[in-house]
C-alpha cells in the first residue's frame, strides 16, 4: 500500500531550496543542476526512499503534504503562508463538515486548505469577481483531487452572498470593508470569521466596519516566522527572514448592540 | 436548531481579557464584577445574541469554538498556543481521518486539537509516562466530546510506541531526542512530525538526532505573533506581547542516508 | 579616585528588577524587602563593592550610567527606550560638540542622553509648548549635571524655532507633520532628523509631509528587543516581552526635488 | 562654510539601495546606470543640493553621517549594524573623553563609531590577533579622520590588555569566554562592558563566565529592526528584513560575590 502510481504526485526533496513536484506520467525524467532522476523508475515504490541522480545526487521521495502541494500552488499569485493559514484554521475551528464561505479565491491556496480540512462531509464555497482568477483555482483544486469539496462562484461579494448558514468565512479582498455586510448575513450566528489584508490601512477600516455590523471578540494580529539554524554548538536564528506577509483580523457575528 | 440547551458549553464575552466558558446546567447564575448573568434563563435561545447583567453590564453569548475550549483546558499545565497548533496541524497535513502519534499528552491541548482535526474517522493515539496527567486531559477530552478519536496510553515512549504506520507524529516532552527512533518505526515511511521545545538545547540535540536517524526537511522555526490595535486614526502594534513559547522543530521520517 | 561622596547617585544593584538609584545625603538608609542597606557608611568606598543589608542581602554598589539615569528618570511620562535612543544617537551622528534641536521636551530623557553625548563643546535646544513639562524635565537634567549644555525654550515650535544652524533634529511630538517646516529651516542642509510617533498613522502623515518639504533617505523603523535566557543547557529568549514602543522615522534635510 | 572640497568625502544619494560614497578628487565623474554625475564640478558648493546626471536622473549629495561612513567599511568583513552599535553605545555610556577597551579590532566598525563619540578627549585602545586585520581597519579609521584617538595593539587578547582602568569594554572575538578574565582586570570597578556573538551557545558560555568572574547586571538581548512602508493609505511593514545579526551581551564589572 501507499505505493508510487503513474499518477502520484510526489515531492523530490534535495534541501529546504530545492524541492520539486512531480508526476512520473508527466516528468519521467526530472532534470536537475546535479544530474538527471529517473521519476519513471519510482513507479511500485514507497515513499520516504533515497535515490540518486546519474551524477549521483542524493535525494529523498515524499509523499507531498497538503502544505507542500498549497505552497506550490501560491506561487503564482500573492503568496499566503502556512504561518498565517494554520492560525486562521484553528481560530475558525474548521474541520471535517465544516461549510466555509470565502471571497476572494484568489490563487486557491487557502480555498485548498480549507477543502482539505472540511472532507469528507463539508464544502468550501468561495467566491472570486475575476473570473480568469477562478479558472486558474479551479485547475489547481482540481489537481489535488479536492473539486467535490469546492464550489466556485463567479460575482462581486460585495452585493451579497446567495448562500446562507456558514460556520466560518474568510475574506481576502481588497476591500473588505465592502463585504463585511454581506459576510454577516451569510454566517451562522456566532461563527467566526477571517480576513487577510496586507496593510494597516485596510485592518483599520475593516475592524470599524466589522464593530459597526455588531461582530465582537475582533483582533487584529501578525505572525512573524523565523527558521533557527539548530547546528551543535553553533545554534543561531537565521540570517533572512519574511518581514511581513499580512495582518489577519477574527470576530464573531453576533447582534448588534442594544447600547450605544 | 443550534439552540442552546442544558448541557451545551457557552462563551460569555465581554472583552477581549473576561469571556466564561459555562453550562447552564453547572452554572444557572454567572457573577461578574459588573452584575449577575442568569445563564439559566438563556436555555432554547440561539447563539450571538447580546443580554445584560443584573447592572446592565452587555455580554456576547458565543458557541465556544475548538479554541476557546482547548485555551481554557490549556490553564492547568505549560501552554501550547493557537499560533503554534495551527503552523502544526498545516505542516503535519492533520485532517479527517488521519492517524496521529503524540507524546507526551500534557494537559491535553494538542491532543484535542488533533482529536477534532481528525474526527470522525481518525484516531489519536497518545503516551504519557505520568498516568494522573493523563487523568486530567482524558477529563478536557470527555468535556470536549472527543472521547472517541483518543487512545491515551500510559508509557514510557522512548522504549518504543506499540502502533505503527501512522500520518503524523507530534513530540512535546522533555526530551524528545530519546523518542525520535520510537518515534520513525511508528510513523508511515515519509509522514511528517513536529516538536515542541522551549529552549535552543534542547532543537540542537533533537535535529542532531533527526538527521542521525535519516529525517529529511528538517527545520526549527519560532513564531511570534503580536496583536496590532487597529482604531480609526490610530492604528499601533499592542504594547504587550508574549517573547517565547517554543521553538517547532518539523521533519518527515526517511530512510538514513546511503552515503556519509 | 572614583569614590563615593556625601552627593554622588549610586545604584544599589540587586537584580534585573530591583536596583535603586540613591545619593548617601538623601538616603542614609535604604529599606529594601530583605532588610535595610547602610548607604551613608559606603562614602569614601569604591564602585563595584559588594555590601550586604542587615539581613544579609547581597547588593552590588554601582556607578550609574547614563542609561541608568535616563530610564530612571523617563518613568514620569512616556518611556523612551534605550534601543531606540541608542538608534537615534547613531544615525543623527550626535557626538561631542553636536548642536541638536529637539522638540517636545517630554520628562527629559531624550534631551538627557543627548545632552551627555554632545557635551563638553555642544548644546541641547528643546522646545516645549507646556512649560509645566519643562520644570520636570529641567530637574530631571540638573541632576544628572548636564544643565549647561541644555537650553530650554516654551513655546510652540509649530511656528518655527527662532535658532538655525543645527545638526541634527528630534521630533517626539503628537503631530510632527506640524513642525516638519520650521525644523527644515532650524536644520543645516543635508542634516539629518529624527522623529519618535506611536501609531502607523502619524508615521505616514509625517513621511508624506518629509518628502513634500525634499527631505530624502526617509525611513521608518520600528524596533523589538528580545532577551535571551542564556543558562547553561537550558537557553531560551524570553517569555515577556515589550511589543512596541514607537516607530522611528529618519530623514536628512535637502532642498525640494527640482522634478515633479 | 561647510562647503565640499577636493578631499570631502560625499554621500551622492539615489534610493534606500543606490547610494556613493566618494570624493571629488578620487572620483571626478561618477558613473551610474542612469548617467554620470560630475562629482568635480561640486566643490564650492553646499551639502543638500539635488544635482543631475548627464541623463537626468535626480540626486542628492549629502554630507556623509559616521553612519555612512561606518555602514561603508563594514562592508569587508562581519557586519555590525547601527541598530546595535546605537544599543551599545547607550548601555555603555561611551561619550566624550571616555577610556574604551575593544578585542577584536575586525573591520573596524564598532572602533570606528566608539571613537567618533570618545573625541576629543578620550581613547579606543583596540586589539586584534590578526595585524593584517587591523591593517585594514586602520586604514579606515583613518580615512575617518578618527586617528588620533584609536590605540591599534597587535595581540592576544586572551593573556590579558597591557592597559588598566577603561570606562568600558567591548568584546567582538569567537571565544568570549576566554577574554572575561582579561577584560574584568582592564575595566574600572563598576564599569560596562557588551559583548557580540552571533549564537546561542556562545552567549550561553559567555553567560556562565561573566557570572564566575563576578560581573553583575548581566543580561542578553537580541535586536530585531523592521522597516515600515509608510506611504499615504497604504502602509506596511517591509516584506524583507534581516532575521538575526548577533546577541548582545551586557554586564557590569564588580567583586567576586562573597557568598556561595
Amino acid at each position: 500500500m501507499d505505493e508510487i502510481l503513474e499518477d502520484s504526485y510526489i515531492l523530490v526533496y534535495r534541501d529546504r531550496r530545492r524541492r520539486w513536484l512531480v508526476r512520473p506520467k508527466d516528468t519521467p525524467k526530472l532534470h536537475t543542476h546535479l544530474g538527471i532522476l529517473d521519476v519513471a523508475s519510482l513507479v511500485g515504490k514507497g515513499f520516504g526512499v533515497r535515490v540518486a541522480t546519474t551524477m549521483g545526487d542524493e535525494l529523498t521521495i515524499l509523499r507531498p503534504t497538503i502544505e507542500d502541494m498549497v505552497m506550490k500552488l501560491a506561487r503564482r499569485t500573492q503568496v499566503i503562508y502556512p504561518k498565517d493559514l494554520g492560525l486562521m484554521a484553528v481560530k475558525l475551528g474548521v474541520h471535517s463538515g465544516s461549510r466555509v464561505i470565502e471571497t476572494g479565491t484568489g490563487s486557491g491556496a487557502t480555498t485548498a486548505l480549507m477543502a482539505y480540512l472540511v472532507q469528507p462531509g463539508g464544502t468550501v464555497c468561495t467566491y472570486d469577481i475575476n473570473p480568469e482568477f477562478q479558472a486558474v483555482a479551479r485547475k489547481n483544486i482540481e489537481r489535488l483531487g479536492l473539486s467535490s469539496y469546492v464550489t466556485f462562484k463567479a460575482g462581486d461579494s460585495r452585493l451579497g452572498f446567495e448562500e446562507r448558514g456558514f460556520d466560518a468565512g474568510i475574506l481576502d479582498v481588497g476591500d473588505p470593508w465592502e463585504v463585511v455586510h454581506s459576510m454577516k448575513e451569510a454566517l451562522k450566528p456566532s461563527a467566526p470569521m477571517a480576513a487577510v489584508t496586507p496593510t494597516t490601512n485596510q485592518a483599520e477600516r475593516l475592524v470599524a466596519k466589522m464593530k459597526e455590523e455588531g461582530f465582537v471578540a475582533i483582533e487584529t494580529v501578525e505572525i512573524l516566522l523565523r527558521h533557527l539554524e539548530a547546528r551543535v554548538g553553533m545554534t543561531r536564528p537565521s540570517n533572512i527572514m519574511v518581514g511581513h506577509t499580512a495582518y489577519l483580523t477574527f470576530g464573531r457575528a453576533a447582534e448588534p448592540p442594544v447600547s450605544t
